[in-house]
């Protein structure tokens, strides 16, 4: 038995999102149909590092899977690309250490959020950015980001749906900048609650339009009420960037 | 009367490029469909700075139009672009003099074509560029694109189909660089041939992999014989990205 590390880039405009469920396109299905013919009609099951939501893009999810089938790393690159659509390629993928873990072993991810500001929107990248028309004041939006890196209690920032047992999660790093005409609102931790990036950018483009004070983010983490929070940031603008693993 | 004019951005993936054709979709058709609008149902013919063909991008197409119909700037910029689908979008509008022309007083056009050396192409850019396999050597192609700086007869990178009475034309300025993991290519002209750009961009790429000497480029120029180009580049790595007028 081999382990393999994939590393993954889609568009997730036409996916709903990673996980397999039925009737609906899913990029988990998508790769391990691929996966099979590749494997001699094998079933194979493989791990994400995170379960990304419809419409939310990756330029670096990774994956794992075992299989007995003994394959180069040239053989499965080429091969999973083949089986693969247009809007999902395997960017690279390596032989690995028997006991790694796409999902366990991850030690920190980097989600990036885009926004741009315009008044008429923009048509090359209308799938790639959440655009809006209000000014964003990025000094306040970055202090009141701030205000949620450590340990927190994120039930405030988490859906409805979220599985996860518990909502304490940690955020170690976040940054907001300008790059080019773009907005970058980046986030790492180890792990997220579901929708949690989308709900914090969400409530942060409430600070940037000065409809909030940047206190206001840690007033409503500490109540942990999860209508507290604003809208949602819609899905087009998520991406995850990418996903470390050991020290 | 009053002479407008508009500056566009679109995404070319779904139009059979700029020019009103019957019985397809064209960026010119939905441009006017959309100022009938906002113009009170008149009838009105818009003119481009250049007719962008099946699938090439814009990120500054400029147009003219005239009407009697009074109307702010806020107006036709909101009004425009409520009647444009969302893969069109007008960034800006302006009143200008009454016998500004977008066409005939163009001064020089900046087209971008864009490439990236990959084994396993972009899921994220796959309308955007175009996806090679093999090595690029920049050095080369930037000595053998220079090559064609001037005035020349431009008839071996012409397309069949091209109706401009002459085949001579002046190239102002040529570039080739990195820009992150992609290659721009850029070329600036007062005007171009059909296909123009996108043929010389694939016979540039088979200098840049050694298949050609940069020499060959200027020997292809001067023989005036389409059949000696390469095959033409595709049509999603290509942009209009800016017009200037006046000096």
């Amino acid at each position: 038995m081999t382990t393999w590390r994939l590393k993954l880039e889609y568009d997730g405009t036409e996916f709903s999102g990673w996980q397999v469920q039925p009737g609906v396109r899913t990029v988990q299905e998508e790769l391990e149909g691929s996966l099979s013919k590749l494997l001699g009609g094998d079933q194979v099951r493989v791990v994400a590092a995170g379960r990304t939501d419809t419409g939310v893009h990756a330029w670096g999810q990774v994956v794992s899977f075992r299989t007995s089938r003994s394959r180069t790393v040239r053989q499965v690159l080429l091969g999973v690309n083949r089986g693969l659509p247009k809007d999902v390629r395997c960017v690279s993928a390596e032989m690995v250490d028997f006991d790694f873990h796409a999902n366990a072993d991850v030690t920190n991810k980097l989600y990036r959020y885009v926004l741009r500001v315009s008044e008429a929107g923009t048509a090359l990248r209308r799938f790639r950015l959440w655009s809006v028309r209000e000014q964003l004041d990025l000094v306040v939006m970055s202090e009141a980001l701030s205000l949620l890196e450590g340990e927190h209690d994120f039930t405030t920032f988490r859906a409805a749906g979220c599985v996860a047992k518990s909502p304490v999660r940690t955020i170690a790093r976040t940054s907001v900048a300008y790059v080019g005409d773009e907005i970058w609102v980046e986030i790492e931790g180890r792990g997220f609650l579901r929708k949690m990036v989308r709900n914090i950018v969400g409530s942060l483009y409430d600070v940037g339009t000065g409809k909030r004070d940047p206190n206001w983010m840690s007033e409503i983490l500490e109540q942990k009420d999860r209508d507290l929070a604003s809208a949602t940031a819609p899905a087009q603008g998520l991406y995850l960037v990418r996903v470390d693993y050991g020290a």
